[in-house]
């Protein structure tokens, strides 16, 4: 608890363990750290990570909070130009542990160019945290002219995912429990800032991008067909989804269209720039695959049932609604 | 925990909760959201609340969390652009009881002339949170020429407070525990933001400003003094703590001048300029006053005792380093 004061000890942690892994921050001890922007339109965008555990195959929660933060900057085509970090740090934390997660932090940063400029850490008493909470806050500057948002979504544009899904959610899960998996499934954590870059510097003119998190393809569909006022078409036989996982899902009564995702993204773009993207795409996911379009738009007074505005063409040619589930399948994947 | 899976539970709670709740951000649901920067000099700044309970005499964590991060880029002269919030929820907690303080951060908000454009929810289950912490991270832009930091102090200096000091954690501290106190003590829980811009707007060359939260003076002037390279000298009779904050410390063998406040902050200026930033100051808290200056600049090899950069002259004359404590008195007050 005395870590968490203000105090000496504080102090200390901060400047001897946080600050020397991050780099060589002058400001981070400031209240606020002051920065440079190249250009007028910013992005902003927050996330807080509660994965349990704090380590799974594939990453780590440090990495997760970078990259996560970074990944929502992207899906408005923005480049990342600072970010901060606050800890909530449950009494009782290893030191050691907690050095392994900064120095993921730092090392993801390095990987995208990136700064923790600012940062806070509160310590809470056992009992009333759960080892490690993270927070971390990105701003971004946009370079480019496009809208991208739900709202640029177009009748017949197409549907793009960057990669295969449901892997993220598997390996948290069987962090936590004995799967008796034959092969073990690695997250699919990943930072999907060049990507973004590339279809953006190759011309595709991007009309949407979201990232497959919480709630999956599923959840993602859904909220962008919402406020894009569109149908969506997705087509099972499509949807890349590695036999291993398929298999476990199976096992696990779990539904890889829904099963969280952190390396992943969903890409509108128009129908005739499909061949475009997915080149692109491939060079990161071999496995990036159009999985369906942009339907109807729907008028006030209109027919459509837009209760269920995401629709999934089964591998039998059966139209079914795809129904979002109440909550996530697995609790505290990010 | 169904509310923090990125499922329809976790829309509804956002969509019918918070966002009506804290204007109109069309935004909100998107991954990152956008804003304009009027100037290209940017200050960033991330705090997480933790504070126990999350309602106190004179304020409550939603409030807190808004004015502690806009008081954070107030201390670097810093106008805020934009607010994030994000929410860690232990499952359990009460909707009304989230209601309150989403309603106390769109008013404190609104005060302030400025939005939330981002957020984010996560729940955890029972025993592994503690009803509620929030993070809030701003950004804002700085438009004057200063460089208001701890190396632009300068021997001869002065050191002002901006109020009575010790109210925040005396007030938490009596919302866990019956203290019996003859007359209730409120927090000093304000926003800083106005008159930081008075001070600039009366033309105050403001060298290092400083909110005084964790570690309260005590902490804050040792920081300043580290960083600044200069000794700094406090006189206990020129601190302003209110006879009832004084008492109870007294009983409670408590340090005003290491507890924490939420609506205060140190002020380095010019010494000539002390007139004028009282005076700017007095129309907020008419208990701002002159507590000190700064000393000798230390050099390399210097005969200084460093391990103590910061003297206090007591009530008798006695010049005693001031020691800063391992932690915080009172944890979690912010």
């Amino acid at each position: 608890m005395g870590h968490g004061g203000g105090g000496r000890l504080m102090r200390e942690l901060i400047t001897e363990l946080v600050v020397p892994k991050l780099g060589h921050q002058k400001n981070v001890l400031h209240d606020a750290a002051l920065l440079y922007t190249p250009g007028p339109q910013l992005a902003f965008s927050t996330d807080s990570y509660v994965v349990r555990p704090l380590f799974f195959p594939g990453g780590d929660i440090g990495r997760l909070a970078v990259y996560g933060s970074v990944n929502d900057l992207a899906m408005a085509g923005a480049r990342p130009l600072a970010l901060s970090l606050s800890l909530i740090i449950e009494e009782g934390l290893e030191v050691d542990c907690l050095a392994r997660v900064i120095d993921s932090v730092g090392e993801a940063c390095r990987g995208i160019g990136v700064e923790v400029i600012t940062g806070d850490t509160k310590v809470v008493e056992r009992g009333k945290g759960d080892g490690l909470f993270i927070n971390s806050t990105a701003i971004g500057v946009v370079e480019h002219p496009l809208n991208i948002s739900p709202s640029a979504i177009r009748p017949g544009d197409a549907v793009i995912v960057s990669g295969d899904l449901g892997r993220h959610g598997l390996a948290v899960l069987s962090a936590r429990a004995e799967l008796g998996l034959r092969s073990p499934i690695e997250s699919d954590l990943a930072c999907l800032l060049e990507p973004v870059m590339e279809l953006l510097a190759a011309g595709v003119e991007l009309h949407c991008l979201r990232d497959l998190t919480r709630g999956g393809l599923a959840s993602a569909s859904d909220e962008i067909a919402r406020s894009g006022q569109c149908t969506l078409q997705l087509e099972q036989q499509r949807i890349p989804v590695h036999p291993s996982v398929n298999a476990a899902c199976e096992v696990l009564g779990l539904d890889p269209i829904a099963m969280a995702n952190e390396g992943r993204m969903l890409v509108i773009c128009p129908a005739e720039q499909v061949g475009l993207a997915l080149t692109v795409l491939r060079r990161y996911q071999p496995e990036a695959a159009r999985v369906g379009k942009v339907g109807e738009r729907w008028a006030d007074g209109s027919s459509l049932d837009v209760r269920y505005p995401v629709s999934l063409i089964s591998e039998l040619g059966v139209n079914c609604p795809v129904v979002l589930a109440e909550g996530e399948q697995i609790p505290r994947i990010c």
